[in-house]
């Protein structure tokens, strides 16, 4: 494929015009395909957060709390359930960290799940949800069975009907797998679960802002995600958290907070929840990060879900059809869905040096994907910030880096981050 | 004593001209109460925020984790701990808010106490701790027992003392009280604990920054505290979490996550507690927060916490005597210690009318203080923001808005947070 057809799909490309409400350096040639672990600026962001720090924070002082800031953790919430979850409002918060909510409503479904014990998820899931999940059977006098889906398509309805057994207080997966890009059948899923007397935590961190979601309608009960990958919300944003409206004065959240209490100010004796989603807060949340969140996320509702998993599909499309084309023959294999239905918004390549020719992609290419152990260069394509011809040219320069074979000679720095 | 006399105070303040380092408009007569709620705006604050959004986040990108981002909870951490809270390096990192972190090591604190199994706290103790205790209680077959100490004095060591038993998996204790405003002897207390084959987990939201606090030297196991007030880092800012290095491979972090693994981007099986402090991480940190901490942090070390203590307590000398020569006889009541050596940096009166008193002095004399329940007029004096004759303007705007008694015909709004 030639360059010239990249060219012409950005040109009929429908949100094109979005990228130009980002930071994007002009004299900069950086052809960035990490968007799924850290999003790029909105340009409204970087003024929003000055007059939240000088206006807000710098002259109304505390005042702020009443004025702005109390009701951003359901707001945004709200924004995100409305928008990229299908979720009705009053069942999304935004506080804390992905991994922090993780804890809550895992600890939440394991107890509501008494007397079952057993807290069945994917020994592929990300790190942080594994870690979770062990910490919490070592606390509870529970057990976290790690079961394994195949490398590329993932939790398929059948397989995981097959892991759930009479002890499954809850099965944890990951909407789209943070390594292969699998897409999982979340309304399929929750059915089996249901069928069998369990339920299904999700983590969305992949897919909410790049795949349509909806929880309402698939049944979901509860969900947790991250807002600093397509979601736009900048380094260490904080993360949602959706409980189902009702399951919501069924589960208890397991850090009780003065955020969560029902009358905050009386600071009266005993922890009263607040009712509905309330009681999922805890401490004080993080406003700057919260601003932001709102930023990003009011660019993907101009851009619409349906038409950013449009351009999604299409960009992953084409990037694996390029791979097909130019790195087959070069030892790369594409370990993600063919299937586009399947796929989340990145693609996986497996290479024996793959971590290697991800930092010389970096340092001598400017092009920046990530690397995901032990083998994945993985790229993700952001469809509110990535353009046809970044994937060409992309493609292009990982050809010419692997049959000049340079990066060979690289010194390894520390490994980067999602 | 006349106004001129607060004017000379100010004119001989060492750390006076500190105040032109943070963002006060020219034009506002506002005297600010609560910075010990929301501390104030430093002006490097507002620049460093606009950089680490604009350069490190929207050029840099997802490569910021390694140049800028990954040692932020340590390096703030220490930095905190070494000017602020006498800990040598390694021992506090910055994350989270207060409630997920007083969490964490209260949960440790009760699983290493095994078989003690009554958390010990002040009945008046901040409600977001109280309520933390409770939630453990109701997960981990343990109990909270609720002890009342002296309303104004508050946790002596003879109190304390007096309400440890030998099922007291530990006591939780606020080194400043946030009503009364009494400063807890930390080193007598802990030596106490001690004694009786417990510890204390100490919430230093109210002193740290204001009051000097020694925890290695008081031989402090564990120990949380708020960034948003004393320390200036703005609304939500991530809290801050000490462990006594000695302590640090002998207890568990109860949320486990992936930035508490050893090696974090090996993305293996089990999880690997990192050693040291670094297993008290959990999720991705809030970065724009941390770094708003450390622009705080910075400029109550160019201060030092010595004079910043001394002009604490001269204001605060200042503020009784103002109450006691101005409002006595007007129904006010001084609910704080009267030795500065037992006082933190703020003053409570009581008055039956507080709360309308407190909405009257925001909304028609440009005073900010805060109203805590149920009757209490919090005066915070955070000393490298607040000038003497912002005392001296205050308690004359108070006498004279009791006088007229016009507050009495307010319509209430909601309250104000800390």
């Amino acid at each position: 494929m030639k360059r010239t057809v990249a060219v012409q799909m950005d040109a009929e490309d429908p949100l094109a015009r979005l990228r130009d409400r980002f930071h994007v350096p002009d004299d900069d040639d950086l052809i960035y395909l990490d968007g799924n672990s850290l999003g790029r600026l909105p340009l409204t962001t970087a003024d929003r957060l000055q007059e939240v720090v000088s206006r807000e924070w710098g002259e109304r002082l505390i005042r702020s709390w009443n004025e702005h800031w109390f009701d951003l953790p359901g707001r945004v919430g709200d924004l995100i359930g409305s928008h990229l979850l299908g979720a009705a409002p009053g069942q999304v918060v935004v506080a804390d960290s992905t991994t922090v909510n993780f804890y809550k409503v895992a600890v939440a479904a394991l107890d509501a799940a008494t007397p079952r014990r057993t807290m069945v998820t994917d020994v592929g899931n990300f790190p942080t949800d594994r870690y979770v999940l062990e910490g919490i059977a070592a606390a509870h006098k529970a057990t976290v069975r790690f079961v394994a889906f195949d490398e590329i398509e993932g939790a398929t309805p059948a397989a995981v009907a097959a892991v759930i057994d009479d002890d499954t207080a809850f099965v944890a997966l990951s909407h789209v797998d943070y390594s292969s890009g699998a897409l999982a059948d979340m309304a399929a899923i929750n059915a089996v679960a249901a069928g069998a007397g369990t339920r299904v935590v999700w983590d969305l961190s992949h897919s909410a802002g790049a795949v349509p979601v909806e929880l309402d309608a698939a049944g979901t009960d509860l969900a947790v995600g991250c807002t600093y990958k397509y979601l736009n919300g900048g380094p260490g944003a904080p993360a949602f958290l959706y409980v189902r409206r009702g399951l919501q004065e069924r589960i208890n959240c397991p850090i009780w907070g003065w955020f969560g209490q029902r009358d905050q100010f009386a600071m009266g004796q005993g922890y009263d929840p607040a009712p509905g989603i309330g009681h999922f807060l805890s401490g004080t949340p993080n406003v700057l990060g919260a601003v932001a969140v709102e930023e990003g996320v009011r660019l993907l509702a101009e851009a619409g879900v349906e038409r950013l998993r449009a351009k999604s599909i299409a960009l992953t499309e084409l990037a694996v059809g390029l791979s097909d084309a130019l790195l087959a023959d070069l030892g790369f294999r594409v370990v993600s869905p063919r299937d586009p239905s399947r796929r989340g918004s990145h693609v996986s390549l497996a290479h024996p040096d793959a971590y290697r020719i991800c930092r010389a992609l970096i340092e001598t290419q400017n092009v920046v994907p990530d690397f995901r152990a032990p083998d994945r260069l993985r790229l993700g394509f952001a469809p509110i910030t990535t353009r046809f011809v970044d994937v060409w040219d992309a493609f292009d320069r990982l050809r010419r880096l692997v049959e000049e074979a340079s990066y060979r000679d690289l010194e390894l720095p520390p490994q980067p981050v999602t």
